[in-house]
């Protein structure tokens, strides 16, 4: 987005987490309700200012973000935890501002960032999810963790993900993605699957969940899912749901918080 | 509950994940939603029979379940897996039977229970919570967590919990329990505080962690919190909020459960 005449140049960064269940997802849109749009309403009503937000990465409807980036400018004076805990006073009561903090005018939080960590969960057990409902997943069936960690693995490094990507985005620029870190762990009856990369696709990690829940239930071997990459754009089966998804965390070349808890800082990497 | 005449002989053992916010407690009631209210419609949708069901502990409204125990007689020739998966069927979205088997005919979840596991969760950060805003007390002054397990352990022991009762509790036959562990630790921005006891009284656990967390916020000293158990019957202070109890697990002489899930059986000790 470029600079528009006038501007103010004070810009603040904010660390956001949200509930998605109810949203149509991170980014505006005119007749549902989306986090940017409850975010920028807060905005209006703390600054008086009609701000446009900036996003570190789009979350579909129903996915979740324990550490998702924005930034807005303001003309503002208030110091960034009065801003902070105004924000949170007028934000509904599934979205909060976990930390703001003055950054550089040209911060731009998507194309500035390194590499983002999402986890997705899967409640791996007979009944059906309960105090967890809206954040995971249920798969009853037995999954075959071990092999699930070889799959995902096996997609490591830079590689096209195009496979991967919601439909109409092969049509972009580039499907090629650093895919630094897919594990997959067992943590009771809950399957954790972490992913790190400098930036992912629209559902990719979705549809890259969705196929290695395939070979979980041993429908796909460990082999065939590392050649999904050389299939067809969009081909890699169906997106595993929104719900299991959080956007945990997005990495600059600089911490932008401080202190976003009494004891850890938040925007680094690693689950907050 | 003593058997009445011509009572079915077979008895049903279920292990019961909850979310307590939007019930008026575990126990029945006749003008509000309780866990045992849904409980025993759901049982007379499957059997067809109007059961009453016992309780291994009563949780006030708004506290939460990973591990409830609770059991009921019937004339139904129905494997327990059946009855599991049907009862699921018939229960609302926040009730869930995680598993179900037979036992005794005898079988009273409250007398014979051994132990009990609660868990109350502090989120001690800055911003309000927002994922797990209905399982979490918000503290958001640095908390003392060494000073705060301290006070917890000089609480362990079999002693008269009196001042940690209800108010209505000092009138019961004893009020003496053997609480066996209470310990408090951090995890990132939670704040965990376990306690284990062979039973406890109506309201101890909640006036415990009250009180625990005045010691976290320095406003009483450690020695102040353990000479709280020689004052006078319930003036342990006011209680912390429901949202933040979760009772984790209720233990036998013999586990009751053998496979609550793909991994681990359920109905003993430790978070499922």
């Amino acid at each position: 987005m470029p600079e528009a005449p006038g501007q103010p140049s004070r810009r603040i960064a904010l660390l956001l987490e949200y509930e998605g269940t109810r949203y149509a997802g991170s980014q505006l849109q005119a007749n549902a309700p989306t986090v940017q749009g409850e975010l920028e309403a807060a905005v209006r009503k703390v600054t008086g200012e009609e701000a446009r937000s900036a996003f570190a990465g789009r979350t579909d409807a129903g996915v979740h973000a324990l550490g998702q980036v924005a930034a807005f400018s303001t003309a503002s004076a208030l110091p960034a935890d009065t801003i902070r805990n105004a924000l949170n006073a007028w934000l509904p009561e599934d979205i909060a501002v976990r930390a703001a903090a003055d950054v550089d005018a040209a911060f731009d939080p998507r194309r500035h960032a390194l590499r983002r960590g999402y986890r997705y969960t899967v409640l791996n057990r007979r009944a059906r999810p309960v105090l967890d409902r809206r954040f995971v997943w249920h798969v009853p069936q037995p999954l075959d963790v071990d092999a699930m960690d070889r799959a995902a693995r096996s997609l490591e490094g830079e590689r096209d993900f195009a496979a991967f990507a919601a439909a109409p985005e092969h049509a972009r620029s580039s499907t090629v993605r650093r895919l630094e870190c897919f594990r997959v762990r067992r943590e009771g009856e809950r399957v954790l699957c972490d992913a790190v990369a400098n930036a992912f696709l629209p559902h990719q990690v979705r549809r890259m969940v969705g196929a290695l829940v395939e070979v979980g239930l041993g429908r796909m071997t460990p082999e065939r899912y590392a050649s999904l990459l050389d299939t067809a754009p969009s081909s890699a089966g169906p997106a595993a749901p929104a719900r299991g998804l959080t956007l945990l965390w997005v990495e600059y070349a600089r911490p932008l918080f401080a202190d976003a808890g009494p004891e850890r800082a938040g925007g680094g990497p690693g689950p907050a």
